[in-house]
């Protein structure tokens, strides 16, 4: 397959690119290298040393003698290129990452609020508008987020994407319905991917796009068999206090002499994915794509659900860390159940990564590696939700910058 | 109060600002023009002739004694200027029409769906981020459309923005819910205002914004006591296929003599509001407003609902023009039944501006007066929604440009 990844420079584009062109498939990374100026905006960078796009993709085709080509390009903006680059590309299927995906990052300020809005919103609208302008029949694969379900329900299992109700006519008689989940996130990047459902669901129903939109878990690890083939392929790691997400930013804390910075009573339940099976999921999805006229095609990417404060205490049992908890800069549930289902990966095949200490202490040593990069103060949460929140830094934090 | 009006150039937002100045508040009108400019790209103009903002303000001061002010701002784009607006003027509420507002004009192009997305999602968001911002209370009203809800139920009474559902949890009991009305826009345009719910919602919760929106039908008539007062200050009236609308559209056709244009088998059945009733609407949800961590308040602005064949066939009864059944431009249901409620305006003392023989002649007076200002090639609707609907152009036209 001829496949375009948009934000294929990213934490989870740019392993699976990999393992998509490692498959035989024809990839194309398009990106505008945001998640790198982002960076550069927060003066922090990923632990691991990450090449430019052209060391990567020479080292790749060096290893492999496989082409990746890349596509600098803000599909936010630069809709006639997007367009131009369709028609002339032609492919099979088109992965979506393009978004930026911090939950913090998108709380952090008015400004951030609103690049966050803008920038998902018209590149999922510019994807769609261009394919069908296109007149192309492409499969577009969306990474959406277990988020827009919110984190608690009625006392069933959170579905994939749609949930069976019943309501009652005028006339007292009960009818069944399934219609999307009703969203309930909890910050404005969240918030943006409810956006996105909405627009997929008219795109899917007016113009017949087919759509598979993977509502992923909380991403952990750092490799895949692709990316560990050269350091010059590693993968981005995030520990600063906007992009670090909970289990790896544990496991980059204890490797590095920090705190394990619990928010609250750390009694919020999440859902979680290795990257390992990130890669393996979209794998699955582009071969299994919706018939064209079906409803946008849903699926849980995500394979176990955790409580923040038992990985912190888990973390900690392994490596000796100190825990400490801290304020909670968001505004949430301090405690939360979570369940959810994934039959649908898993009845396609999906052999789940499941927490293992192997495996985290696998990510400790590489963020142990790399431990002279991190800058100690970025680490701790400052992003708050509202003024009423403060930030999430322990009493006694090693300050480096701070 | 002081009450900011943002699109109080626009078909709905001008009545309004004169009403509400008229009841003694203090408004300032913010507004960039769009709606003019469009009339510039589509080459079409108001039928009525509409005076410039100046003279506008000008004749108001001068027959009432009274001030509006004008900002020229655009609110999707220029959010600094937005905030220091709310900084320096502290208003009490701000209603919020500064969107586009037509859904063929949505699904002309890819420019157009893209404009409408862009344009609706980020002023939407940019007055929602500034309020937090300035940390005032104000009272935000919002122009939402019957159209979230798509044109069918499963049998109930379209209910004010939330739903009554039961949903059986893994014991095997039901629950009970109130959600969001599952939405079902049916063009890009109306899919921004199911946009605009999440983003209400989503700051309703987070930042305890005070938030009502209001569900509008589709808008007939065209001059409120305020208006008729001087015909400096009479309302726009559109005609053209983009942005004339079902009933209006019709009463122009009649006093032009074009043929009203039926489109598929006119079994369509739409909620309508006068625009006397919009603005008095307007007044009276902003007597009402919810409090500091309520839901979103949200209520159906519409008082009657019509077939489309009916209100034709009515039109050509009392006036003699030709009813020319044509294609359909739109994909959309042939036929619908539609029953809404609109309780929580009646409670507040709305007393509906019924279909009125009367009514209607006053409309198609006003547009005969101005028949010599119509384009007649602009009246079909030649927006399709998608490459296999064609426009709705009768087979014996008028054609002036066509």
């Amino acid at each position: 397959m001829k496949i375009l990844v948009l934000g294929g420079d990213g934490f989870c584009g740019w392993p699976t690119s990999l393992h998509l062109s490692q498959l035989g498939h024809d990839v194309v990374i398009v990106d505008n290298l945001s998640r790198r100026n982002i960076d550069n905006e927060l003066e922090t960078s990923s632990l691991t040393p990450i090449s430019t796009m052209g060391v990567r993709l020479e080292a790749w085709k060096e290893l492999t003698g496989k082409d990746i080509r890349f596509e600098r390009l803000d599909v936010a903006r630069d809709y006639d290129r997007l367009l131009a680059l369709l028609e002339n590309e032609q492919p099979d299927a088109i992965i979506h990452f393009a978004e930026q995906r911090a939950a913090p990052y998108s709380m952090r300020s008015s400004a951030t609020k609103r690049y966050t809005v803008d920038n998902n919103t018209n590149a999922t609208n510019n994807l769609l508008a261009a394919v069908v302008e296109s007149g192309q029949d492409i499969h577009i694969v969306h990474l959406g987020t277990m988020g827009v379900y919110g984190y608690g329900t009625a006392g069933m299992k959170i579905p994939e994407g749609y949930l069976d109700v019943e309501v009652t006519t005028d006339e007292g008689e009960r009818v069944s319905q399934s219609i999307l989940y009703p969203t309930n996130p909890g910050s404005i990047y969240h918030m943006t991917k409810t956006l996105d459902q909405l627009l997929f669901a008219y795109y899917a129903k007016n113009d017949e796009l087919r759509i598979t939109d993977l509502h992923q878990g909380i991403v952990w690890g750092t490799n895949t068999p692709e990316t560990e083939l050269d350091e010059r392929l590693i993968n981005r790691f995030d520990y600063d206090g906007d992009y670090g997400t909970v289990l790896n930013r544990f496991l980059v804390q204890a490797a590095v002499g920090h705190p394990i910075t619990v928010h609250g009573t750390g009694g919020q339940t999440r859902a979680f994915i290795h990257i390992r099976d990130t890669v393996k999921c979209i794998e699955l999805a582009l071969g299994s794509p919706p018939e064209r006229g079906e409803r946008v095609r849903i699926l849980n990417q995500m394979t176990q659900t955790h409580r923040v404060r038992d990985l912190a205490e888990l973390i900690s049992s392994l490596t000796g860390a100190e825990v400490a908890y801290v304020t909670n800069p968001r505004k949430e549930d301090p405690e939360n159940d979570l369940h959810a289902r994934n039959d649908l990966f898993l009845d396609m095949g999906l052999n789940p990564t499941l927490l293992d200490e192997g495996l985290l202490l696998e990510v400790t040593d590489i963020a142990g590696r790399y431990r002279d990069r991190a800058d100690l103060g970025k680490i701790p949460a400052r992003s708050t939700w509202t003024r009423n929140q403060a930030p999430g830094v322990p009493e006694k934090t090693p300050t480096a910058t701070d």
